[in-house]
């Protein structure tokens, strides 16, 4: 018996004995047995028992439970780096010589055999699914540990060239989509939940909304990210007021505006590659193409950090600040709203609200604050109600993404501009938490 | 005007100016400028323009001459490897701490940029195939020359993530398929060139005839390899015989053999990164499920090397071989051509005939050798009208594979391997040939 | 002007002034403008202009309330006879001739105009669907009036041929299907009722369910007609065991026996043109080509007649079955059932219980009776909790079909047959109800 | 065994002993007793059988040669008219009562069997592509005869229903349709011979190119009719500068003509049904929405009966049309084409052209001749070289399809029309040909 058939029978058998049932505890023996049979994979000859292995592999490691996955986990950590010795050779052998064959040698030396053991586990049937799902694990069960952090590296370095945006399919998505697929939406929104399938239908099938999604051909039934979308006339004044039940929808070509209400992302264990950005840019080019009376594209945003920053300055003895909080006036509240969003800064001297970074990283505009306009428990808990529309304007997107990027420009009307400078003086605070 | 501004006005001037006509002359400066500009293309950060440069540059690679595309290539290898002093300083970093988060920076900065180019290029709309023919023009172009050795691993590198098993479709190809396709078939086929599309039609329509290709979701229109089957009864004599027009179609139900009587890839830039093995044993899957009535799946299939060989073998002094090729008598040419591809190896040791190579490499069995079974000119000079069977039997399929990857063994039945042996000692060679 | 052009402009403003709303009361005068827009149809020799019309009277026809519908039908009824003079004329020509082209004559005159008035109004996008409703409005509004039973049998016609079995499609329902089709299933399920998508989706996604439906192409979002099956090792003993949410799926490849429980009828327009018989007898072919290793056939089946019958015996003096209503043993229950389903006849001598005859008029044999096997409150209220296995035995089902339609034998094992003989025998009543 | 089963095994030996050979002399029997089987299957019971039955039939039909063809029509010629004797009652009871339950007994009855029988041939599988097929060989197999008159009018009755315009799906033809389909085209093209895929690749390939076919889901693979669209600048002068090979593609963008170049039936069995109105005012609205940029939607049609009319009128004594066919100018053929075309009629006051008359009943408007235009063997043969543009304008095409059905009006511009006045005033003749 050969040593790949023996490891192949060893694999069945653990597989058998595990019993194939999630979340057993396994013990440390089988994860540890699942690595040494994982490192036998990239040295295998035949393809057709690489991917018999690679499928066992992933059945089994279905079957651990968290402590069990933590320690195959580590086992990935510590059994798949490069091989010192032979580097270390390389290394010097090319520092010496600075020869362009020599240097060739280091790169290949120097990648982590991790990479070949993703790429052949992904030859599995269902292989990029569950290596999806395993960096989810990943990421989940050890998060705050550094030493896991090339492990997470290599991950991402495979994932974001599988899931290349070439690779990548914008689908619609409506009341003719698949159920299997639309479950995933009701799982996954995350910005304003979805009860069930009725409510669902309220967000795809009336003819003023639309949904989108990007979708991977290797993961058919998996969304990778959607948006949702409301075709109104003017300016949206609420979300409540967008999602209404009871309200009569709009036919398409009445409407001159297309709200972007909801952005949510379905893969936690795509977390840091982002898609959301090209996605708001193909769905506005895609809508531009079917409904050319619509001349206006902005988002309808929550301002998630906004209540923690005003403690904060009312905390730092702002009074205007702090009175606001007692008693919150919609316009005086609107002001420090848009002084939050324009003047507001991280550690990094980047945007403090998550929600604006994210769009004005895209070069949108922030466009507008509106006060009253997310009255549900968290809307009122996180931003006193108050919501934004950044504005994505195609002729300025990519000019103002440059001010952004280069020199730190946020785009905003001139109005909304100078209501921040005034609430920014009022609270005699001249953006003080710049430093924080 | 930024930077990345800057360079995006200079490509389309570049572009305008190549008159977008295929072949012109650029004159060296423009596929430099064409580097200069891919050289900015990996630290764009608008995913938006990145997506734009990389449509420019494919364009106007598109448009380059021959030595245009070598100026470009010699770009590509000179100015995309790691940055050597940076690296210099992680190699010795690393070497003094062994520490691994510096082995991890040491990692990241040894992966020459050209892959990250690639992916990058890989985000324009159909990228992929470009970047295929991309590859096919470089071995094309700089096939000899070893300097461009790194350039072509870091696209093969990328070409194997890409084109992983997991991410392929088995298809079948009939008269329904699109023409488009169908087209491709006609273009690509290797062995047994198809005239035409009747000629095509009698290929793919007829009941007893089978085709199957593999397909990459983002390749929609081009089959990376197919396959033609004939299903038999009992093993076929000849491939005249096999793909006559006057035949009569056989009924599925009463076949019990299968014959892959073609095999053809269809990407020179997929060079290197096989996927015969793996389409014929998932054909004898397909067929197996579909027809449990089929008993043996069997090539019938050239011989190559054979008359070089013979010649070889003559020149060499054995006088049985010298009379087979002037007067060949089908009983003893098939028993020197047992010999061949039992006994005669190549300068590594492995079997000396290409196709025996790939077969017995995938675990088949040489089953059978039969004469006069190829009496096209092709097959009369390469092989004297000697024709092969490949047995793929799923029961020993692997044994076979691992036997002959790892001890060299190969796999036939007793009386080939008898009739071989005597031919051998007939000629009085005791496989001197295994020095060559 | 021409004549269909002011007929045009008429509809139009007809259809302008009912204000599009459904369930206005438009007044008598509307429906009668219809009726004489519809008249001029047949007539019309553009065709882009009969399409047009006949989209605008489907229109006008929607908002119409259930008078305006019903004086619609009166339009239809006594407007689109045969022309009686021309028809008088062509009966006594032929009457005395008796020649072929007379009778040719007389068949054409003789089919009314309201065949061709509904064709033409199937040619309006979305016709055929339409029509479907109307006549599901026709049912609803005349059902009693024998007056409309020439509107009806013109409509019945028609669609018979259109929706001749060489149209319908047989198309596996799951839970991939789109959710507006899904949606259906929940609206029309007949039998055990499905209360939401969550109920749905333990119908069609475990891998022990299955559930078909007949689509017609003109119609791809409403399903006809669906079964839903289960999987089982062996018979089964109960609905709510069968369809129980805490069930753990059986493997497929472990099933032995295909239980039909629920067939629903989608369409009420479609009455009296049966798909239940052809839906069964397709979808045990397709099961018995996918699972080659399931051997039974049968039907969970309600007994609806079943207490009806019972109180009426008792009614009509029978002790043991006035004993029974009282205190429902199992096994006399059981016997009493037996002697229902094979011996209790109607007026017209057929089997009493509507489900027995439709599933032995298939060809079906009357396998088991159980008792305790629908405990929902309407299995017991109308059969005291029985139900009954119909066996679709492949060899014997057309013999079966010929013995029961031709000379009413009713095939059943010869312990089922001697059980409910004996039942018989001690309620004294020998078939009595056979007069009923 | 009973009658039903007695029938089905006669069929079968019926059908064994033909032999299933196509064409073979079957001798008088067999047609009747294919006939007397036909027969019974309106009254099968057994859905299941019938469908088992009328597969057989159509089977057993397919094997007959010409002569057993016009027995077995022969067959449902006189085996399957209305029973006499009962109808007979049913006219006279009706004549009397004059009673609508009567008419609608006497309707029934003169529903000639013929219609139940094709009906329940309909049901086999593929039945609707095969009697299709059957009314061809009606057509061809006794075409002048009147007594088969009836026979074909329940063929084109059903056909009608069955073919309904809302069942036929538009669709586009391209270069990845179906090669099966594709081949059709090739062996379809009436206009303008299609010589192989190559010719056929020019005509659906290139971006200013469009092909659109009607199919009907029951024929999947069949076209009814396609139409060939390219797109101009400008109106065409010429069909051989239209599909020159040489010719470089222009940019759909660029276009402002549409050009209906050729329009093909498919199905001889569909004689009489004609889709060509329907199908060019469907493509004209596909393609103003797709290309708003075009204008203007003309033919390209040939000029069939020019010659034999000019030949006609010299015959008759014309000294100019004499003059045009000894020597052709350019000028003085167009002249006396546009008088053919807007004068000259047929015995029944229409248009004498019959490509004229289809275009100018579907509302086109007789726009443009052009001389030189179709230099072709048959072009120059049918008429001299001249071809004409109908206009399909959107606004007009109603009102002009009712001045011309009602009024015999037919609309071109007046130029054309002075012309044609001059060329028939100059020829002496007042419209004589009026009367032929």
């Amino acid at each position: 018996m050969t040593l790949t058939a023996q490891l192949y029978d060893r694999l069945s058998s653990l597989v058998v004995n595990t019993g194939w049932r999630r979340g057993r505890d396994a013990g440390p023996s089988i994860p540890k047995d699942l690595i040494q049979i994982a490192r036998s994979l990239p040295g295998l000859r035949s393809e057709t028992r690489g991917m018999a292995v690679a499928a066992d592999v992933l059945d089994a490691y279905a079957v651990l439970d968290d402590r069990g996955k933590r320690t195959f986990f580590e086992g990935m950590r510590d059994g798949f780096d490069p091989e010192q010795e032979a580097l270390a050779r390389a290394a010097e052998t090319w520092l010496k010589s600075r020869d362009p064959g020599d240097l060739e040698s280091l790169s290949r030396l120097a990648e982590p055999p991790r990479q070949e053991l993703l790429r052949r586990l992904n030859m599995a049937p269902g292989g990029t699914a569950r290596l999806v799902g395993m960096r989810a694990d990943l990421l989940r069960l050890t998060g705050g540990d550094t030493s896991f952090g090339r492990v997470d590296a290599d991950f991402r370095h495979l994932l974001r060239s599988w899931f290349n945006r070439g690779f990548l399919e914008l689908v619609r998505i409506d009341w003719r989509s698949p159920a299997l697929l639309l479950e995933k939406l009701i799982e996954y929104e995350a910005v304003h939940e979805i009860r069930d399938f009725r409510d669902l239908q309220r967000r795809v099938l009336p003819v003023d909304r639309r949904c989108y999604a990007y979708m991977h051909p290797a993961m058919p039934d998996d969304p990778l990210i959607f948006v949702e979308v409301a075709l109104t006339k003017g300016l949206p004044d609420s979300i409540q007021t967008l999602i209404d039940e009871a309200r009569g929808p709009l036919s398409p070509v009445e409407a001159d505006t297309a709200v972007f209400y909801s952005i949510s992302n379905c893969q936690t264990g795509m977390a840091g590659i982002s898609f959301g950005n090209l996605l708001i840019k193909n769905v506005v080019a895609e809508l531009s193409r079917e409904l050319p009376n619509l001349t206006t594209f902005v988002t309808l945003s929550p301002i998630p950090g906004l209540r923690s920053w005003l403690e904060e300055r009312a905390a730092a003895g702002e009074a205007p600040v702090r009175a606001l909080l007692d008693d919150p006036q919609p316009e005086a509240l609107a002001a420090q709203t848009a002084r939050y969003l324009l003047l507001a800064k991280d550690g990094r001297g980047r945007p403090r609200d998550p929600v604006a970074r994210f769009h004005l990283g895209n070069g949108a505009e922030a466009h507008r604050v509106i006060a009253g306009a997310d009255l549900s428990p968290r809307g009122r808990s996180q931003s006193l109600g108050m919501m934004a529309n950044y504005l994505y304007d195609r002729t300025r997107i990519e000019a103002q993404h440059d001010d952004f990027t280069e020199r730190g420009v946020i785009a905003a009307p001139r109005r909304l501009q100078d209501v921040a400078r005034r609430a920014d003086a009022e609270a005699g605070g001249t953006r003080t938490d710049a430093q924080t």
